[in-house]
């Protein structure tokens, strides 16, 4: 969840969720009640209103502590939650679902959120217009994203024709190749920073600024210091917590749901992970402020890309179980095609509801895929 | 052949070919003169014109049913006589030529009818400028097209290396699949007829209008409701006639020929189903008239992907023989290659000469790749 | 390094590296100082400043022959140096490392070039602005040249799975395949001068004028006749010396370093055969003249793939060892890769410093590939 501050003062109605947060830690500690399916469901629940809460904890301290080092911890804390998510499952060796989440959250904020804000947005007004020049700026790290994200499997598939003495794959080479690609992508995303933050900003500051006059009360409603960081520390520990939850009970619920690892972590994980910025984006994408809107979906995907994804194969080497980049050919497909649909409907810098709607058409034919597919190991 | 009714107007000269279809039924009915291979290539070109006055019967019907239905009736029956063709073929258990003829309308389309459109308009103007909106909504429109003609080709791939009771790849879940990205793909097809026709039709209004006053005596001209409806219904039996002729000659001849099923349905069916909007996209574009050339170009692929495939794949299980959108990697290729690089050549809104022998080009390939390719099943 | 005389007038200072040409003599001819790593290294430099002023001598002498005869050889012999150490490879039968130069030049010019000229000039000015229409004239050309060099992978990918007998993948049919597709390739190469040097000759002209004023003693240095034929030929038969040498010491210099064939080609034999193109492309960057400096990158690549890659197809035929058009999977993914996100940074007419970084790491993700690829035979 990227820039603006302005956001922070949109209340999507999602707080009645927090019962959920109680609801868990009771399921989780009486044995009587406890079920993994059930489990999971509240956790899901509970970590949509959480993340949102974090999210705007983050944007009020962000306020207070200057434009400087606050838009850092506003562009670098973004997506938190799904990192604490991802960071519980890979210590509990769920690659798997790490990766398919990973998946998830690019495709759900590209078309999922997207789709929706154009949807929805279009209903009320025949045609909005965007910033085109921002919209192709995220566009190209995108791809450069699905460059880096395709180019393990890409070698997995050529150098395994190879035997291993003769330069052929070996775990060890993915896992260095990954390595070195991490290292390139999290750079590329230091580059966007001072790019954004320093050298270019005040390309990005007439975005905050427009979405400004609307709300006169805004200033006055930023929180104190001392009452963003206890918000802040809270709902970590909160969402850690959930988190915890939730990745214990995936492996139980999964089974008994007859779901795939695959479908459970670009399906559901995605969503839930995102749930916050879908509001956000949606409300703003019917208010005509498309670009806070498109802000939000294509840099929460690039944040993800960029960011999270290097970060989860840092943190792996901490826990000793070194992850690689090795996304499955599905999960690449669903990614390019992702982007490609996106950069092509957005290159115009207009929208309409048509548009929206074709977003979510190739959404729901890659949830078909992801539906049908096997877990491929 | 969508839209603008102006295109009724233009009589490419292919009436002389009508003097095929009483040829093709004395082939067919003498038994002494009986030749697969003559009837083959007598009935393709007895339906080059039947198409083309098809198409002329439909558009005069939808201006005489006022501009609701009309419209409506114009859209969904522009790709009639492939799509009688194609059921022909399904019938018969020709699958692969069915799928092939898929491919090879979008590319015929895509590369060759606008490939001949810029290189002959270009020879007469330096530059053609066009509307680059209308061109940019239908090519994403095409790309949504190509993500769902990809998926159930990808899903093989991926899931044939599971074994079946892992959930694997079975004939059963690819045709649930393949009915189910059918079912999504009809629906966005629903959906861009709703903005067409109904919420954005100014838009596309704008369009037929501008092509108008040059024709005066369009109007004028227009048939009586009797006379479109003779003619759309004899017409339409004579193209059903045609087509149970070329169809029931395909096999022989093309093991005659030495062809395979995979060339003869994307190169040889594809330009005989396409002839009628070759000669008018032609035709326009001499005239500078370049919205109308893309128009049908675009249109065309675009019904073809959205409509006529997944009608095929409805009419499939009525039938009893379930058919499934997997193509072979070569068509999958051959239709995202033709989708980007028109995308790309069109989205400046203007053409010229050497864009057009790109085109063709690119046609050039995809046909020595399908010419070399042996049938793969 | 087509078009634009005014770059002959640019001396980068790598004319110090000419010492390399008598000591690569030296090292080969001398036996007791014969090593094949330092005469490797050592042809490399010296075929640095060997190019740059055979490509000066180019320039000079189209000046002279006027407008007509000298643009076509300008336009032809741009890339001389590197189609001289192809054939040399190719008549030592070193296939791989002749296609492995192809795709590194493509890569090397699109990625390395265009991502150090933007991002240097990027450093110096906030925005730079260029001629859209040319760049994305030169992008729809290489969209169409990668279709080209994709399609014999993908027919090989597709063909091997059928039998020979059943008209399966046979070392004949890639040969046929890839001759005309070659052929095909060099047609359009040809359409592509016609319509910059005959019909369309005034849409470029403009570029080279406007780079004309800021060297007003131009006119007065371009060399004589006489000179300029003796330096070309010098240089020609200088740069054919010392590639004999390079492509002499490549495979003994490859075991030693334990580089892939691969890896040589893509980036050592790519860069050393660019280096001219570099210092020029970003030189004019600096200068703020980006439509000189992004002819120099997208020209470069596109008469490798149009232009190059056919001749040393024909070539191949020459030496009586047919060599055909078929890339490895990498390769064909580095291609298109590098022509996706080229064609999405270009297509705003706009660059910064960071797009240039955008460029250079996708350089970098595929540098790490063929580094860990082995090489596929």
């Amino acid at each position: 969840m990227p820039a603006s501050a302005s956001r922070s003062l949109i209340r999507p109605s999602l707080d009645w969720l927090l019962v959920f947060v109680p609801i868990g830690i009771i399921v989780r500690f009486v044995p009587r009640l406890h079920s993994p399916t059930v489990l999971f469901i509240v956790s899901c629940l509970a970590i949509i209103p959480l993340a949102a809460w974090m999210g705007r904890a983050t944007e009020h301290l962000a306020k207070r502590l200057g434009s400087g080092i606050g838009s850092l911890l506003n562009a670098t804390f973004g997506n938190a939650a799904e990192l604490i998510i991802a960071i519980f499952a890979l210590s509990k060796g769920l690659e798997g679902v790490v990766k398919a989440s990973i998946t998830g959250s690019i495709i759900g904020n590209l078309l999922l959120v997207l789709g929706f804000s154009f949807f929805s947005g279009g209903l009320k007004f025949p045609k909005q217009e965007f910033n085109r020049t921002v919209a192709s700026a995220s566009a190209s790290a995108l791809t450069l994203a699905a460059i880096g994200l395709t180019i393990p499997t890409i070698f997995h598939q050529a150098a395994t024709r190879v035997p291993a003495q003769a330069g052929g794959w070996t775990v060890l080479r993915e896992h260095q190749l990954s390595l070195a690609i991490a290292v390139v992508l999290f750079l590329t995303y230091v580059a966007t920073l001072l790019f954004s933050l320093v050298t270019h900003r005040s390309l990005f500051a007439g975005e905050a600024e427009t979405s400004e006059p609307s709300e006169p009360q805004a200033e006055a409603l930023t929180w104190g210091m001392k009452r963003a960081v206890i918000v802040l520390a809270t709902t970590t520990a909160l969402v850690a917590l959930t988190s915890e939850f939730l990745v214990g009970a995936i492996e139980q619920t999964r089974s008994r749901l007859g779901l795939t690892e695959v479908f459970l972590g670009v399906i559901v994980v995605a969503i839930i992970g995102n749930a916050a910025e879908h509001s956000s984006a949606i409300l703003m994408a019917r208010r005509n402020k498309m670009d806070v809107s498109i802000g939000i979906a294509l840099g929460s995907s690039m944040q993800i890309a960029l960011l999270v994804a290097p970060v989860l194969i840092f943190a792996s080497y901490l826990f000793g179980r070194p992850m690689h980049l090795e996304f499955s050919i599905p999960e690449v497909v669903a990614v390019i095609a992702s982007i490609i649909i996106v950069e092509q409907i957005t290159s115009d810098g207009e929208s309409n509801w048509l548009e929206g709607v074709q977003l979510l058409s190739v959404y729901a034919i890659l949830a078909i895929l992801f539906f049908f597919l096997p877990d491929l190991h």
